[in-house]
């Protein structure tokens, strides 16, 4: 637990591509996906954040960066195989440490997400535009602090189950699709020391960032992923007082 | 674990009341809900089925029966309140040491089930007769087994999220409502030596229970609910050898 | 999730029957195990603390007590028989609506938490004021802040398996016992919109309580089960925009 | 579910090195880790059995061998590095699809199941060759069938919490240990359509493998772990019918 004092750091990372060569993104997202998420999360003052992308050297996650992190968000689509496997193993490392992590949307197939999972992480996927209803269904989860019991994203990218993903630790949000199919939305995971949140929603041509009830649930997960203060694991050896045997 | 001779004994139990009132419902069940459930269980070489039903002497419940039983199949919706404590209390004991549940539809507010998850078990519904169509999202699970991707049912009433039960042990089944709602509609739970599953279609005055989805559903559960052979619980003071304090 | 101003409101209830009567107890807990427990919590600034016992009208859990209860600790050992069903019912309803509930010891067996999780709550006993050594399992879990990978108490009562509780949403302590049992001592719940925490240690004749480890393991639980502030559950008939059928 | 003629075709893989250097381990199993394991299962009528190890070409583990597998079972130890990351690709990408897995002992840091877990998969451990006392937890599951509450292996290497693995769909078996340590040392997990299950158990200078309880439990878990006949999931662009949006 953080003292009263002491500030969340977060990172938000962005691959950018779509930004640089698609109108329709950079009219909705100005500084980039991971400006405005940076953005809605800088209003807090427990928090500090800063960004970090694919094109800067060692995708602005130097070692340096990562241990200055307590919560990573990340976001990614078109270019999960240009991030280099060094990055994406230390990620997964600082993860099984305690660093959180906030996984958004297409970044299911990111590297860090899918070497912490195990599975494939594939789903099914329909471009329409049609209308999504979040429903919460474990209202005892601080990830869903201040929601009503669903919300609604007037237009977006819809993902199908089956999602190829181990059981999550819980399952918050479930989505309805206007086309015909439901979506495990919202999924806590537990991996070594860190807590990882799933969310689903936020293709890059729709203003889905920018809706508040998607901004409270990013900002919930960032809260929920901070590291703890629990053990360190002493792996390998025993060193621990031996009882008589 | 049965031995290749034995037979699974099914006992399915209904409350029988719409049947009687109802002419749309005995109409689509002429042998009443039990009778239709019993019927298709029949056909099954392995199992041997009987029915119980709410009026007839301890609802036909009685300590021989339920000790001659190792699946019990529950459908009630009007007359939770009539089923006698002692009879509700007996069925959630005999499922601790080992009897399987199966819980349809609007069962999901009857005694036994209530008891044995400790949650009010409400839930949102909808009669409109609309579309329901229930996604697998746990294909590793032997409830699926057979099943496709998905399945529909044409009319349906609607059950919606939150429902009020204790995070189930598995998630088989979500359902997507044409009206905007989702619903996991198949649950397992284990209680004590007992294996529960929840299935929520059901609804007296469609013809659900006649679809050969939901009875595949439904047989496959009877076979994953039949008791185990595990350890019985001596439960109390402890007799095990004791090592050297 | 409570504003900085706000306090957390903790009751700690206890039979307090053992300490009228067996003098080893009330040398231990002068002012009893609630008095032990509401000390070490009152000392910190974000907990308002107060205490209710069995032998008080309505066992000093009116509705206006509850109604002013973020988190119920709950010990209990002689006399659960002698709680009414109607402040076990209360309790009950209290915890799904979000009030956390934290169930300590021989209160395994108390009526709110058996209604709660809807099985025996049995378990292994054997008094032989044995070494019991706590193992973290899950760091990542906010309950465990602080602690060692394990920790020690030189004397207490084993509770061993198999323990006869629903599969806990997490299991954060397993206890090892010297005379050869274990045990998963520290369980949470989720229940309604409520959190429950059931911690084994607490036998009223060894000063547990007293215990720097065990202290912090109820604080930490304390701040984990205060309620959030998720949706309400607006069960029943379906009030949410239909979309077209 | 495979029809009563269809046999389960069961493949164990060891690394057989300890075997070829170490007398006292080809003492105690002349034929090999494997050998002794493929002998007990072959004991059972619905099993057809064979071997495979690491320094047959492919590791034995060819894709028409493994495409002709329902279940493996692997043990590894000392040269978990020299088992090629393609066939660990390989074994990964069978479990998805529904092979069953049995992972034993030491085989906890093999690259299959460190691949399908994601964390680090690290534990304490001490050899002192002191007495292990499995408890069951879950009497429900049927890897448990046949055992009593719990069984003893007089000297085994200790393993000890925290194990870093994922939370366990099931926790079966924990262990205590004389030395004064606890271990989950029967974990099923859930990974695609594949079901794997964790065995701690089978130091190579012990008789472990051939005492009836351990073997009890690899013949049951092999069972379990026998692909079930679920929904193929065609993951990627959405086919279903679309509803009108």
């Amino acid at each position: 637990m953080l003292g009263m004092a002491e500030k969340i750091r977060v990172t938000v990372w962005n691959e950018n591509r779509h930004e640089k060569t698609d109108q329709r993104v950079s009219k909705i997202y100005p500084t980039g996906i991971h400006g405005a998420i940076a953005g809605f999360l800088s209003e807090e003052r427990e928090l500090v954040t800063r960004t970090a992308t694919l094109d800067e050297p060692e995708h602005g996650l130097s070692d340096s960066v990562l241990s200055a992190t307590d919560v990573l968000v990340w976001w990614g689509h078109l270019a999960h195989g240009e991030v280099r496997d060094e990055v994406a193993a230390a990620v997964q490392s600082r993860v099984l440490q305690g660093m959180g992590l906030i996984v958004l949307h297409s970044a299911h197939l990111s590297k860090p997400f899918v070497r912490l999972l195990g599975t494939s992480c594939l789903l099914r996927w329909r471009e329409a535009g049609e209308k999504e209803r979040l429903w919460v269904v474990e209202p005892a989860n601080p990830i869903v602090d201040g929601l009503g019991p669903f919300f609604e994203i007037p237009h977006e990218e819809m993902y199908g189950e089956r999602f190829d993903i181990p059981v999550p630790e819980a399952t918050v949000l479930i989505s309805w699709f206007a086309g015909g199919n439901v979506f495990r939305s919202g999924c806590c995971f537990l991996r070594g020391k860190g807590r990882i949140f799933y969310f689903r929603p936020g293709h890059e041509t729709f203003p889905t960032y920018h809706q508040k009830e998607v901004q409270r649930v990013i900002r919930n997960a960032v809260h929920w992923a901070v590291p703890g203060n629990g053990p360190a694991m002493h792996l390998g050896a025993s060193e621990e007082p031996l009882e008589k045997i």
